[in-house]
């Protein structure tokens, strides 16, 4: 039994956590920096303990910090969130040594898969399609070439210890390889502590397919369908729905048992998220495991009813799933736009400041997580999520009219503050999207 | 095809279809009393049209005003929501005079079913059980003694063309009757403007237990399960709930199949309430029909996935159902608590005044129907509903547990202002509730 959970994030997902563990009669504890000292989860916590300053690295990527906090406070458990440590295998096994329960996948588990060269492996040996790429990670460049060389051109350069969207380069042509190469390195080196870099083939128009699986420690997994997130700029997605729109079962059904075929094959325990690319064709190839809860994950709440952070205590707490893959029956659609404090006209730069009007939309079938409120002042320390909205309908076009009217009925302005919100309303009349033809370029092709 | 509709009406509900006919396409005029000109609907619709100072008979009540309101505004299509106008077979009727779609049932059909005494009738000759009563409305208070004698005490006097809770009386021995018998005849002519009572058999304790269903015009009728409506303070509810609770299949299934016999039997069309009163052997016994959208329609929307209103919209302009008994396929368990600006240790007297705090619950499967947010001054001319808070969850104790937490999280505060939130948030734990062994006179118990 799990009885008091501190939560190691902020935002929208820590006071999303939170209310879960209330409903569950778990106490919560707020870890939160200096600068999230007035936010909504400080308030609705049962209690909070600041852990440091404003900057990432002083407080919410502090493990010392963190795991002192729970300490001190008497938590039996963490809950990491999504980011900051919550991908963190250090953080899972000190967690683990602690004795705190750490409420995510074992860090050994996170570790391999984690290496997205060992995944790769592992995931080839449980038969999962990959794209053509290097079996490893080649310590120079002209091995690295050469692999580039045979799979043909374009290629995409990834870092073994990568995340979102950040490590990766796209190549057209060997001419641009090496320095590309070098490039990559550097920053992966600089960002990740890891220079360890793979290739493989890049597709240049696919669909971002994931799967949401759920595994207990006792063997037992199940998947909850697939989720459509093709609808990306710079690798970060803005808007996700579930089931993945215009993928006959055909495709669908053979990725999902290739997810739940992954998730026994590498010991996984949790809530976790396969990612493949579908191509043209209808192929589809694995490219990484998510360790966490992600962001989207309240698409695939509205669908099957089930609660993912709930789930995950349960799961934690050594508890059997309870129901096998035939209980799992996912009913209409849902779809979630994220609304960032990002200026689309700027190239999406950050656009932080006070809120001094927010107003958020409400009615049948939609629901909105966020930790903002009129007054609210977004931090420029952090990611510029400020609201997710989430509609649910029986089918796709009425949940595409039920995001619009949400989309206008949300209202976010305030010195210095701009957001996505019209951006993605356009988006939503966009002729692709609406035929469920568009692919992870089509932002970018937008935006150009 | 509907192409603009005037919302007769305010308040959440108002609101609430407002946003379903943005869904859908269709235009909407706010018709609003001036008390109401800064209502939430008022900036959301997309046109707004004042129909009289701020007491319902000038306003909402003032039939000649909204029908010129709708013809001005060149709407062809009027909402009634719920109160108000919506059961007023006159206004129904000069709608369709006037060439305006009334959405709701046929004039004739409210007429028939708003007489509770033709009602009954109707009712009974489609096979559904009644509580013994006298068969007709009994011209003399003798010869109403005459039957309440037949039928045994307490009886439960009723005007015929009742409603809302009003021009009841239950009366527990012979000779209290000819007393309470005027008294109520009294109450109905003023407020009802027809004298006309029956007598039927009281049930001190039993479960309100209503049943919605939907009838298109081409003879296609469905029910979408039963609701709980028992927890009700002088005849209103407070909480509202489906599935029914501890109400097994032999006796739940029978009940709803009554309501669509009754629903085929009246010529009913559009979305209505079939009213039934179960007692503690598990018999049932209809009650009433309400010819119109319910305030707690929402859990059965989030239960069945259908959007009510959007059905009455469909069913209004001539559409098919096009789905049958099979297809409505519920699921889990939602709950509705109604926060009225009531003070419960004043007897529930009506607590209006200015919000200065009014925070809404959100979450996962947590829906708010309000027009109310900070700032806003509730109206003492009209009744006393600030928000509706609806859960759902798979089954009913994680329902409770969310229910609590919402409650936990609304905050509503200002000068003069008392809401039942407390008094609600303390019934969710009432023994007698959380084992659903409750009846429609537990907050009697508590509250004298």
């Amino acid at each position: 039994m799990i009885k008091k959970v501190l939560i190691a994030n902020r935002g929208e997902i820590a006071l999303r956590v939170a209310r879960t563990c209330r409903e569950l009669g778990i106490a919560t504890v707020a870890a939160h920096s200096s600068a999230d000292r007035d936010s909504a989860v400080v308030s609705f916590a049962d209690e909070s303990v600041q852990i440091g300053p404003g900057p990432s690295r002083d407080s919410y990527l502090n493990i010392p910090a963190v795991v002192e906090a729970a300490r001190i406070r008497g938590a039996d458990a963490v809950h990491p969130g999504y980011g900051f440590l919550s991908e963190n295998p250090d953080f899972a096994e000190i967690c683990a040594a602690e004795g705190l329960t750490f409420i995510g996948p074992p860090a050994e588990v996170m570790a391999r898969l984690g290496d997205k060269a060992v995944a790769r492996r592992i995931m080839s040996e449980a038969g999962l399609p990959l794209l053509p790429g290097s079996r490893d990670t080649p310590d120079h460049p002209e091995q690295a070439a050469q692999v580039a060389a045979e799979i043909g051109y374009p290629v995409i350069i990834k870092a073994a210890a990568g995340g979102g969207g950040r490590g990766m380069s796209v190549v057209h042509d060997p001419d641009g390889f090496e320095r590309a190469y070098r490039h990559t390195r550097s920053t992966a080196q600089a960002v990740f502590g890891d220079g360890r870099l793979y290739v493989e083939r890049y597709l240049a128009s696919a669909r971002h397919v994931e799967v949401q699986v759920l595994a207990d420690a006792h063997g037992a997994a199940v998947h909850l369908g697939a989720r459509d997130c093709s609808l990306q700029r710079r690798h970060q997605k803005l808007v996700e729905e579930t089931p993945a729109p215009a993928l006959p079962a055909e495709i669908v059904e053979p990725l999902c048992a290739a997810a739940v075929r992954g998730t026994l094959a590498s010991g996984y325990v949790g809530a976790g998220t396969f990612e493949f690319l579908v191509d043209g064709e209808g192929r589809f190839y694995f490219m990484e495991v998510n360790c966490r809860l992600q962001v989207e994950h309240p698409v695939t709440e509205m669908v099957t009813g089930l609660d993912l952070v709930a789930e995950q205590i349960r799961i934690a707490a050594g508890e059997p799933l309870g129901y096998g893959q035939d209980d799992v029956d996912p009913r209409g659609v849902s779809i979630e736009c994220r609304i960032n404090a990002e200026d689309p006209r700027r190239d999406f730069a950050p656009a932080p400041g006070s809120l001094t009007e927010f107003t958020v939309p409400a009615g049948p079938f939609v629901r909105v997580d966020t930790h903002a409120a009129p007054g609210y002042r977004i931090p420029a320390y952090y990611d510029s999520l400020v609201a997710k909205v989430v509609v649910w309908a029986p089918d796709r076009p009425r949940a595409l009219a039920r995001m619009r009217r949400a989309l206008d009925e949300l209202h976010a302005d305030g010195p210095g503050v701009v957001t996505t919100t019209g951006f993605l309303r356009e988006l939503l009349d966009h002729p692709r999207f609406v035929a469920a033809e568009h692919d992870t370029v089509l932002i970018e092709s937008l935006t150009r």
